[in-house]
């Protein structure tokens, strides 16, 4: 039976909602495919669902191929196992928590590892059991501070999620392939082009992940990528690490009075104008910049810490968070050097000649931490920890010593790839899914194990594998789209043809019938347009807004014989045969 | 490709799990199709999930049929709707409440009235676009106070749940009869028997109400018959209210001395012994019997209230649930009596010689509420108010009167039907599913109206439409068992045949591979019993427990090219030749 609009509980709107931020956000809602319900979390009307059906049949279908098994958790889970792993805590104000009413503690899972793992405890024992892959599509939830741009990042929000159980290193990496090559095959069916990058594993935790990410300027996430094939967000980025240089013959160090010296730039200015050694050009790249940062640690300790780096980079906070993960940074306030009065805002430096030094022998109690471009025996232009005064010429390993390197530099286009491929660019893409391998972080925290084939206890190493099903359909909806409205793929379009009946002459309306009967009875899904009083321009504007690919009108023409084609992607249409609609729509 | 048990994600358990309490969950779980993940809230297996996934298709099929769209709503919902119709309230402890980070109240939804309420406002606004009947399939939550009989009554469970919308009375009765068929049409596809029981519409409020209850002696809820095809459950059984009896004639009352009267029993014998009409036997049924009970309203409010009733009937507190909601009701404490002096225990009446009267005279501020078979006129034994005395020939209407009627009393087999269609039985079922027409109750107090006709608004009229899914599972798993396991309609089963190879003879497992082949390419689902190191006893004992209806044996038989087919209901062994297989199935 085909979908009849004067029946369809749909209702294309006219006006944009006023929360859109984005295209997809604005015609999923303007075309009758999802309806807001709170921030971030939205009812799916009968359109929005035949599209989610569609792209999780494809993630289903290849899940099945790659061997993995579906199940179903509740989003509902006690907090035990998190509180064991300390995800409970880690996950902050993200996650909903809820007690029932014994006052247990509950939340709404964001994503499953825990229970998995312990599921996989309770039933399996031996090597012989593995590998297995076990996966569920299911809808997950995290409290987004700024939950916005529709579907792209919700509050709820429909996941695939697989988790794959080996006992050996080389299994958890044939397992990790082969969800990695099933992504490879969901993405193409699914049209989406995708760059495969490095990734940090973030609170997952584990050791190796990477991203599938969809190039395209307006994606939230920042990549790297060489000539030479390497390619990584920019978290997961590392900097090559110079040579150590030889400390003889260098200079000693010498401070200098730097009053006026508000800017990186400044300061680089009175250097090479003033310093002893005029043989050489001073850059910003020179200068040693001390950034002071607090973090935030999951158990809501506040730790101040600073972080040196080349004067000519900034800092990327994204990075930072990565690198200081679990705990949360922010920029250090006002409070916080009033609490530090040994730390002289502009002129903060790890040696001083008062003697409040940073770094191992700090005087202030505060980590300092350095870029990996700080080796020993670079000389550096930097704070003296004095009021209106800078240090030149100051060696690190020579005359300070940080406590630790941080990757907390912005990578540049021209950086060099860690991997010698060359240097690389910059470019912006969309998250489209990731594979992680855990490793045996969550099996040791919750006792995972099996006997080896020595009748060995061994723990059990698990992969954790993600697609957002939500996600992916608003970025298809944001890839596919004009001023008229949503251009499907046909892989996911919620019909095949959207068969449209103009006029009020009963012979079109009975011809559009036949065309239909035809179209359904070879397998095709049709929308038909057969509202009676609705006019031609109405239903025109209603098609291109749905924005199936196919669209045929049946008008006048069909005295003659023949209606029209209209592909809703090139915008072109076509008079064809009504005989032979079924095999222009081939 | 069949699912061999050599690699499927499934463990069959010895053990009965330590909480089952029924054999739908002992089986389910011992049989690998649910896990337990905290009390109420469980997971799903692979197996689980296909005979889920069969039901949710049959009723899908059939929603599809009666016309009703597919929507898929949130199960977090935020609290104002829900607010203004009062089941923010009235759900009490049953409701999961969270807020979001920012402080905001959410609810986890029990059901999803006001949400669909408010969608169909937002969209429409014509009596040309209704009638409309939308429907999910979806997760729903309440917190159960005592959880269990697996997924009987779980705190998570999957709910199809349809609601109509109409803007005339008849349009309402035709949506509801539409979706009433349709739910006839579901469980006779599904094989369950049923019972069409009329029904409290409880905190659904509204007019008329249906239950489908499957009748079966472990029921957890009580119906009536009659002959006469009258069905109800007892909280919707209303009882007949007899005519008034003239006062002409009636003695007046007397006080007598009744003290060693703990039962009805005693306090009959005593005034059959001693009372001054001799002339005729009294019963339990003449005695007045008076019961307190505390109503604890949604604001939190607590309200003695009297309930009078005929002393040969207890107080039934389901019917009084009903009868009171949204209250909640409980026995009366001492405290209670305590703060009421006046309540002489034992002997409270509507009546006293001190003048400590209930009903509409009440010295007590206590509502006095009698059975609808306490008319006028009619005579009673009951408490005098003082302690140690009863009052004999208190006449209703005459010496005391009510503030109002309740139905407090427990129906009892022999009750006429309030319909005149006979006496009714007394029955047990499980409830299977629940359709109610709400009329304007929703629409009222959210705003839903449209334009009829005439250009006026109009007020639209509701139904509501449930079916537990996972119940229903747990329905035909309690229904389809024995003590060997559980035994599946093929309308369900997760799959059609269970082939199970034995022994280690390869041509064995090459026989049954070319029988799983030929049965899957003929569209049969088959789970391949292909694990080449586990006894035939463990390989039939988990067919037995797994409960496919159809299980094909092959074994050494198939040397002279036969196989037994085993019906797991009857227990039977057929042998057929290995080429008649798929005919004997069919």
């Amino acid at each position: 039976m085909p979908t009849r609009l004067s029946n369809y509980f749909l209702r294309t709107l006219r006006e944009d909602p006023s929360d859109a931020e984005v295209a997809s956000h604005r015609l999923l809602v303007r075309a009758g495919y999802i309806r807001r319900q709170a921030p971030g979390v939205f009812a799916w009307l009968p359109l929005g669902l035949r599209v989610k059906a569609k792209i999780e049949k494809i993630v289903r279908d290849e899940m099945e191929r790659a061997g993995a098994h579906e199940v179903h958790f509740p989003a509902l889970l006690p907090r035990e196992p998190y509180e064991v792993t300390g995800r409970w805590e880690e996950y902050g104000d993200a996650l909903f928590r809820l007690q029932d009413r014994k006052g247990a503690d509950y939340l709404l899972a964001p994503t499953h590892e825990e229970v998995f793992t312990l599921l996989v405890k309770d039933l399996y024992s031996s090597y012989k059991d593995l590998p297995l892959s076990i996966y569920q599509i299911q809808d997950k939830y995290r409290d987004e501070a700024r939950p916005r741009a529709g579907l792209l990042r919700g509050r709820e929000f429909t996941m695939k999620d697989a988790y794959s159980f080996d006992y050996t290193d080389a299994g958890l990496d044939a397992s990790y392939r082969a969800q990695r090559d099933a992504y490879e095959r969901i993405f193409t069916r699914l049209g989406l082009e995708y760059v495969i990058v490095k990734a940090d594993a973030g609170a997952m935790g584990g050791s190796k992940s990477e991203e599938f990410l969809h190039p395209t300027p307006v994606g939230e996430d920042t990549f790297v990528r060489s000539a030479g094939g390497y390619a990584a967000n920019v978290e997961a980025f590392t900097t090559i690490v110079p040579e150590a240089i030889p400390f003889d013959g260098l200079p000693e160090a010498s401070v200098f009075d730097s009053p006026n010296t508000p800017t990186i730039a400044t300061l680089v200015d009175l250097a090479n104008a003033n310093h002893p050694r005029p043989d050489r050009e001073w850059t910003a790249a020179d200068t040693l910049k001390n950034v002071v940062l607090a973090l935030v640690h999951p158990d809501g300790r506040r730790e101040l810490v600073i972080v040196g780096l080349p004067g000519d980079r900034d800092v990327d906070l994204k990075r930072v968070e990565v690198a200081v993960a679990p705990a949360d940074v922010e920029a250090a306030t006002e409070a916080d050097f009033l609490a530090h009065p040994s730390l002289v805002k502009g002129y903060i430096g790890p040696w001083s000649p008062t003697g409040a030094v940073l770094g191992e022998e700090s005087a202030t109690g505060i980590r300092y931490l350095v870029d990996p471009r700080i080796v020993d025996g670079t000389e550096w232009i930097t704070g003296a920890n004095v009021d209106q005064k800078h240090v030149f010429g100051l060696v690190a390993g020579r005359d300070f010593t940080a406590d630790g390197t941080i990757e907390a530099a912005e990578v540049r286009a021209g950086d060099p790839a860690p991997d010698g491929s060359g240097p690389v660019e910059l470019a912006r893409g969309m998250e489209i899914g990731h594979v992680f391998q855990l490793g045996r972080k969550y099996a040791e925290a919750l006792g995972l194990k099996v006997l080896d084939e020595n009748g060995k206890l061994v723990t059990v190493t698990m992969g954790s594998y993600g697609i957002g099903v939500t996600r992916i359909l608003a970025i298809i909806a944001e890839l596919g789209n004009d001023d008229k409205g949503l251009i499907w793929p046909a892989s996911v379009a919620p019909f095949d043809v959207h068969v449209v009946a103009t006029g009020r002459d009963a012979a079109v309306f009975e011809a559009a019938e036949s065309i239909v009967a035809t179209l359904e009875s070879n397998g095709l899904e049709v929308l038909f347009d057969d509202r009676p009083k609705v006019s031609p321009g109405v239903k025109f504007g209603d098609a291109e807004l749905i924005g199936v690919p196919k669209i045929v009108i049946a008008g006048r023409g069909v005295a003659d014989g023949v209606v029209e084609v209209w592909d809703r992607a090139t915008g072109e249409r076509t008079p064809v045969a009504i005989d032979e609609v079924l095999s222009a729509l081939r």
